[in-house]
């Protein structure tokens, strides 16, 4: 038997959490191979590395840049770093999957969309949460007119891995996740989530954000995203903290929409709750990224109804985003599988979204329009008014 | 036998559906006789008179205020009549209980405080959606610390009764209802709740109005509220409309809270979903009226917990305020019992509430409140920018 | 003016938790007029008598029974004492409505059906769970063919206020309450509420029933229906106890459909868990005391639906049951204003029902049918097999 | 760079759903390398093969068992077919991990278990619902002794993707599936949940089994499970069925508890709902397939519990059995890799569970246990009478 299919070579940057997250899904994919894995952290790469037998590791990101075999990269380092290391992958000629943020300023970001665009490289920008099977329902049933013209948007992205003065991580570092926190880290998803699905854009804002923690007791040792939560004593260091726990934000889209939506990472019990909620003048939707599989669509003269997840009820549109039968769950880890497939088969298929079709997954241009909508965020809270939001540049 | 406890008596103004709920309500306190029912709808008067054995109907409301048999009054007519009744029956020294809102501005509220006072009557604004017992829970919960210092406070109050540009009530003409309807009607109830449950106040907000339908179609007959929905064909008249449909509110409270808010009367699927969360330095608690018998608790180091109304369960403090066992719902009625219980009670015991305790029940001070926060929303949507919200004055 | 609708005179027998609501749902009932209290507990009686002007106070019931102007009765006593004082207020040529059981055994429950239909009397017994809104649209649903022909139903009535050794009640003892309690108190409900909806009647059953605790610990001093629970300290009498905690029911209806139900007053968390799911070839049904106002249709081609209790949502026949607007919840207090309602409106109208009409309440054929299937269950668990519940007899 | 770590080979035997989502979930598994795929659709297992880079593909899966490079198989085919292959396998020396169920009778699981210890193999079978990290927190909340004794168990496996009568899958032929096809498929997957959870074993039962329809229109054309539901018009054969759509189970465990449970393919709006309730002495659990990352926790005297998944707020047991921080989901396809990770795991390290040390894993005597607990349930069906069912035998 001979194997006919050539498969994608494909490259990990960074070995955390996200790294990990990344070569799980990459391998539920069909004809990729991870076949490099870079990291600082040798060990830690070379653990990976060998557990997987990806063949190339190195610490040296730029080395795994030089092989021509490798097809493309998996950006998932700190996000200050996002940046440099999509420049290099983008000017080695690599096809670039980058993790959000794109970069930590519009202009880096306006940079990296130019650079990508020149190169002719496909470019992704990791909002996986775009491809929860729900979320396409929303996105499809707005499409088709379900909702009607759309009213109200609002809703929340709220944790509490950041509520004690004790928590630390590299992201409540400007200098290492970017002088936004909180709005960067998740309220960047909730607004491309809200634009991906009511095909709406954000016009002006007024936005109010919080430091409640003026500063936080640093431990002396590495902890890992979300790690904090179980460790044991510690010795801490008392550190000035500039990037925000919470965020609120009123805001207009375009078509007379009207929304309000608020970020926190210091909401007790809330573990990882995107809400979005859209009201329109025919129906409404509502869903929660803590029950994934479930979506809620209200209706002023009929009973409400809850989509649990089934293939056989989505729209045709969003049926290709669940692979599992009705009920069996589809979680976190599989909207990465989702987005992988995708970014891939526009590698391997030169014609998808060539020629003004849409695009199947968030690009550079995505990433470079929640840099924006930030922006005007930051600009907002230190002028206490409302800003408005320029639209988005032209698309290729 | 023989009676010995002297019922005090009572009269309703108003034959609508709040005038039904109160009587029903009234007659469920110990010691109250409804004794008078005043309403302009002269059938409907007599009819609600002799179903429940009411000696005297009028259709002026003057005469039973000038009947000194009568104790207290229950002001149940749209808002545009609360100042002039109320007055009138301070005036005629009686107890009053006003629905919400107190009046359509503040300075008729702020005169109908100072009457009420010096007329050294028992004075109640009818925000009986304190009274849920699991309100109280939240409110007891703060107060014993339970929430630590609070963070964050969000929620919305959704309907869908006005939704579509057919739905009309007296609500939606300016004349009628005030200047503000959304607002005014359930975004007071939102922040009575907000303020009474934190024991912080509103001292700066951002607001932004909509009326998305700037005409709506009357029909030619009258409608009761909430009622529309279950109107067959009817001929409507196009007349414009200036109160909101939709308003969304970015606030800060003493203490360092910030929070936003929501109201809606146009949300399709949300029945009367007030939804009220506060996050705190040690946990959490959120509520929404479409399901009043629980609460959920949020916390960042334990499991969540979910309240059953359960009296076992309830803090001290908030134990009165459930009538029945676990589980044996108390609803939306339930809660005018409690605040007519509470109300009563002040009439019949003087020494309650006079020497700087803490008031049992919503006071027209309460209800300038809301005039006087409302009235911030409405400068700040016309400025487009930030308003400060007065503190409220002494109390007595 | 003048009062032209004259009131019925009713009495209450009973001064516990139900009988306080007895006469607070009375009140909130057209046209009657609450006229006498009898109570065994004199200080009970006079209380609540002088607190809502009740002219006649009794500690013999039998007084009551002899004033030809009284039309009416509620008995609200313990089971007990249901059978042999509701056959005095048969007797007594009165109107009764009894709280369930009807009685402690189908031979009593048969005497007190054949009185009544003799004495031409209206006959009530109080399932009031089948007066929740959304019972009703259930029922309504399946009377449309919403659901297809039936073929499961299952569910479960679980409470927690007996889990604890120490937990005690007059319902504990056989003696006072009859020879089964969690099946007969609880169970019943369940049960009827199953046959009422579906239209369908048990045929056969095989029941498992178990007492975990075989002895508890008695308090010396009285306790009131679910307060057990806000107990302090207490000196108690270990008492052996032959009642049932727990049962367990396999069963067949009329028309092929299956169904399993359990019924435990020993489930810690459920306060008042009465779960009801039908499962028809069109489409199920599955409803929640704990969250009376919604009601979950399951459907196997289309997104399911949540009903949030709205008037104009409700089947025509079921839009009566709801008295407030959409998502103002209505609870438990509110289902016996429902019931109460409706068992005036047929002593008023002698036209309902009586010439085979559908009984707009459960009357006391349907309390002899709960005790029908009750002995079924105990003779099931007694034998260990299953049982031929005969069918009901004729009705009137 | 050189890897050390020997992989695994392993092969999977069957194409179909579960065979692709067993090699997804082993991919994910460190130092395991999918080498052969074995299907009869010699179409489908070239498409695998070539996607997934795996370089063995045979339509015999004799010719994968004869090579000695091959490690481990997944047995992956439908029911009827577990039998032999396992069989084949384990003579080959191959650790194999079975699909549920293990075999189609009880004799058959006895010889594949005792066939399994006689080659001293590693064995699973595949009830990997067990590996929900809400599941094991269940388990080790009962190990713990936070539920008190064991007092009641019950709940109820739904799905309706088989409610019409032209609903066709090879599981409703008793050739291909085995004689029992609801209660085999998704009741056993129950019981070893409730087994495993609460550490009893079922001693004695009572079932009622039901085909609601004794015939259904089979399609001409192969169907996919669970992907009926997208079928367009079809040509179909009317054919009688043998199989239940339905089962309800009373039964008694160990220790006194009491349980009821269901189990139905006929449920609208059921999509894949196994739920478990386990009411102890001191609290209470239950959790619902729908909703994997939840647990709700019940309580007498205090709030009760809602777990959203969170390592930090696990047991430490259950700890290992969640790969992803509080509120990311891990859904369906998750506990296949859980349960893998472990299997390979006892492969690499034989000292595991060697010496009575308690298995990580479900093994054969695990599957032999349901089709002990199966027969039983047949047989009382037949008999329509309580069945005592066999205590398993002993484990090595």
């Amino acid at each position: 038997m001979e194997n006919t299919m050539k498969a994608i070579r494909t490259a990990i940057f960074g070995t955390g959490f996200m790294g990990r997250v990344h070569l799980e899904a990459a391998r539920r994919v069909e004809s990729v191979e991870v076949a490099a894995i870079g990291g600082r952290n040798a060990a830690a790469a070379r653990h990976l590395g060998e557990s997987f037998s990806v063949p190339t590791i190195a610490t040296d990101y730029r080395e795994i840049l030089r092989d021509p075999a490798i097809d493309a990269v998996h950006i998932c380092t700190p996000n200050a770093q996002h940046f440099s290391m999509t420049k290099d992958a983008l000017q080695a000629g690599k096809h670039v999957l980058c993790e959000k943020p794109l970069a930590t300023s519009v202009e880096h970001g306006e940079e990296l969309v130019a650079l990508a665009r020149r190169q002719e490289v496909r470019n992704c920008v990791c909002h996986n949460l775009r491809f929860y099977p729900m979320v396409q329902q929303m996105r499809r049933m707005r499409e088709a007119g379900d909702l009607g013209e759309i009213l109200v948007v609002q809703g929340t992205y709220s944790q509490d891995w950041l509520l004690y003065e004790t928590d630390w991580n590299w992201r409540v570092e400007a200098e290492a996740g970017g002088p936004s926190r909180c709005m960067a880290d998740i309220g960047s998803h909730w607004f491309d989530m809200a634009e991906h699905v009511t095909g709406l854009q954000v016009t002006s804002l007024c936005a109010d954000l919080q430091t409640f923690h003026p500063t936080r007791k640093r431990p002396k040792h590495a902890v890992e995203t979300f790690a904090n939560k179980i460790l044991g004593a510690e010795d801490y260091l008392e550190t000035a903290v500039d990037t925000e726990d919470f965020g609120a934000v009123l805001f207009r889209m375009g078509g007379g929409a009207r929304g309000a939506v608020t970020a926190s990472q210091v909401s007790a019990g809330r573990k990882n709750r995107l809400s979005l909620e859209i009201y329109g003048t025919r129906s409404s939707v509502a869903w929660d990224q803590e029950r994934p599989d479930e979506l809620w669509a209200g209706h002023r003269n009929a009973a409400n109804q809850i989509f649990v997840k089934d293939p056989s009820l989505l729209k045709p549109a969003a049926r290709s985003y669940a692979d599992l039968p009705g009920g069996h769950s589809e979680g976190y880890d599989d909207t990465f599988k989702q987005i992988f497939r995708r970014f891939y088969g526009s590698i391997r298929d030169a014609s998808i979204g060539q020629h003004g079709g849409a695009s199947e997954y968030p690009q550079f241009v995505d990433g470079l329009r929640q840099l924006t909508i930030l922006n005007a965020a930051l600009q907002s809270n230190r002028t206490r008014g409302w800003v408005d939001v320029p639209a988005p540049g032209s698309k290729e």
